[in-house]
This record gives C-alpha cells, structure tokens and sequence, in this order.
C-alpha cells in the first residue's frame, strides 16, 4: 500500500493561519468597509486570479493588495500596503506546526511507503515540508498545481503505483477525496476545523470520516492494511 | 538519449518582457529616485526575498511594490500601486513567443526522448507549456524550485535515466550547465540576448556555446548522438 497525505491543514496546521491574517485584514480596511464588504470582493478578486496566480500566500497576498484598492476607491495609502505584504511575509515565515497525533501517527505507520501530495505555491511548500521535522518519513513528495484526476493519474503512473493499492487522507474533498475516488483509489477524509473558502464543496462522498489523524491506524487495520 | 530544454529564455523569449516592465516600473517612479537608485533597491529587494518567494512573476511583482514603498519614502499612491499589479498581471498573461528555430528543431529531434526541466512559478510554468503549442513533443515536463545537482539527480533517478545519457540545453550557466556538468552529464549552452541580474555568472565552463538553437541538430550529429 501506498499511503498520502494532503499537507496543509492534515499534517500541519495552515487555514488558521490564513484566517487570523483575514480578521488582520478587515480591521486594516475597517475605515473603508464594513468585514462582509471586503469578504465579498476579496473572494470575487481571489477567484478572478486563480488561474493566473494559483494558490499559495504570493497569490493571496496580491489579491488582498488589489481588494485593498478596490474597496478603499484607491484611496488606502502606503503605509496599509506594507501592512499587507507584512501579513503575507508572517504567512511565508510562518514555523510549521504539526497538527495533533500526526508525528505519532507516522511513527507508528512508518512501514507503510508514504507520500506527501499538496498543491500550492513549490517554494513555499518545499520548504515547509524540509522545515516540517517530518520529511524524511516519506518516501516520496510531490507538489502539484491542481489535484484533480488527471494530476493523481499521472503520480501514480509516474511512481509506478496500482490504483488499488493507493490510498489517499487529506481534509479537502473536492481535492484529497473525490478525485481518488473517482479514480478507483481509496481516500480517508480529516476535516479540519477551518476550511478555505475556495474548497468549500457540497454533497457528500463515500470516503470514512475520522475526527482525528490518530483514528487512522486503527481503520487501516480494519481494511487489512497493517 | 534524454534531450531535456530549459523553457524562459530557451524555448521560448521571458526576460525581455520583465526588462520591458522594469522599464515602465522605473518611468512610474521617476517622480521619486533615478533608474540607478530603483534598480539597485530593487536588486536588493528581490534577492532578500528569493528564499521566501522564490522565482517567477508573483515574487516580482509583490518585490515592485515593496520597491516603490521604500524608493518613495511609504508616499507612493495607490494608483501606482495598481499600475504594478497590471504590470505583473501583463507579464502572467503575455502570450507564449516561441524563439526563432524552436519549432523546427524539435520536428527534427522529435525521435529523441524531449524533456522540459524549468524553475519558477509552478502554475504560471505549467499554464504557458500547455499554452505553448509545444508541449506535446516532451516525453516529461518537469518544474523545479532550484535547478541545482540534487534536483537533476532527484530528475534523473524518478525517471531513470543514465547521467550519461542525458543532454541538458539552456541559456543559464548557473541552473542550465553547471550543475549538469558536475554530475557528469552533457551540457549546451545558448545565451540569450539579455540575462537576469540574479541569474549572472563569472567564469568559464567546457560546455559548447550556440549562437542559435539551430545549429542544436549538427552539434549532437557531432556528438554521434543522431
């Protein structure tokens, strides 16, 4: 078996990050609009961008610098846009930490061969994933632009690994969950207790649900995957 | 034979569009500082920030903007500060230019296994090598964070391809050449007509120098590599 984790927000924590820079973000603006206001029209401005920029901080924080134009009538001053790019360098240098039960975890999953799959800007993932503590448990790391079918079609060929023997935990559905599935693949979904915007989803999946990264021993084991 | 390209500046014309906006980001500030003061600010901006942000033109952009805080004292306006993010978004969006004899070269070489080895922005990469028109003659596209040994010998090894079969083409020594010739593999070098300053080299190296990629088929005939 082959076994991968989503990074951001399943081995460590990210999300919370992006909000609390998010609330940082509003007061900054609080004289030009109300919080809904400058949600509404960084969410349309992070959306128009995506297929230009991608994901990851760079791109979030040039969105959060044109949001700021935009809802201030291009009247913010320089002062708020250093503010800006200070919020996306905390982001960056910010020190990884590990969520809950997953060092443990992958001690004690440590025979299995382990990936790390996550999307998202390289620099920015390549080093957190060498200044995770972490890296050497895995096999493998692949960091992707999208992680759709095609993406998780090509890492497997790629590492030469059997749909039937992948299984894939991340909190995403839209990105860790469907796709697999779609593929043949088995996928474990983690919820993390803040989610993007942008991977918000609907509908429901047939992937088990754990509370926590610890429940997973235990459900390999009930798949015969020890 | 593994024939693998480099893509801005070898496949297809990159850094003259980036000196182009570096022209325009200097006319925006000449209110403030002299073209000699915003460049050397800027040089200096972008190298404090490679390791947070790496390569590509989300980095340089965010680097132009915290340029024209600092060059204008934090008095620049927001109207300038939008202009940067256009000249950011023109670069994302430029359409891809192939350069003179890229197309007919790879007609030619097209028996031999092709590769793209390319570093910068991950999305941004990906999108103008579909967007190439090109792309189907590569047996593998590869993005990189640093095009440094390790990252050749982590290529060569994923798709297990002898160093001593393998033939790197570029216009950078330091990324292109070096690194290759260290690990023992074949290197040819094709400058292109203008070099980013980060990307600047001393010295020699024994790689063969080509005025023009096309003159690319006759050096491997050379070289016995038909």
């Amino acid at each position: 078996m082959i076994l991968a984790f989503d990074a951001d927000d399943t081995l460590w924590h990210n999300e919370d990050g992006f909000q609390a820079s998010h609330r940082q973000f509003e007061v900054l603006l609080s004289d030009w609009a109300e919080p809904e206001t400058i949600d509404d029209e960084l969410f349309a401005i992070e959306s128009r961008n995506l297929r230009r920029y991608g994901y990851g901080v760079k791109a979030y924080t040039l969105s959060m610098i044109e949001c700021a134009i935009a809802v201030s009538g291009g009247r913010v001053d320089a002062e708020a846009i250093s503010t800006i790019l200070d919020l996306g360098h905390s982001l960056l240098d910010r020190p990884i930490e590990l969520i809950d039960g997953v060092e443990e975890v992958l001690d004690e999953l440590g025979h299995h061969r382990l990936m790390i799959i996550t999307k998202g800007d390289l620099y920015h993932q390549l080093l957190r994933i060498e200044n995770s503590g972490v890296q050497s448990r895995f096999w493998q790391t692949e960091v992707v632009a999208h992680k759709d079918q095609a993406t998780y079609q090509r890492i497997l060929t790629l590492h030469g690994v059997a749909v039937e023997e992948f299984v894939m935990v991340g909190n995403s559905v839209p990105s860790d969950v469907a796709p697999v599935l779609a593929l043949g693949g088995r996928a474990i979904h983690i919820p993390y207790h803040v989610t993007w915007a942008h991977e918000q989803h609907d509908g429901d999946h047939d992937a088990p649900t754990l509370s926590s990264v610890r429940e997973l021993p235990l459900l390999l084991a009930d798949w015969g995957l020890h």
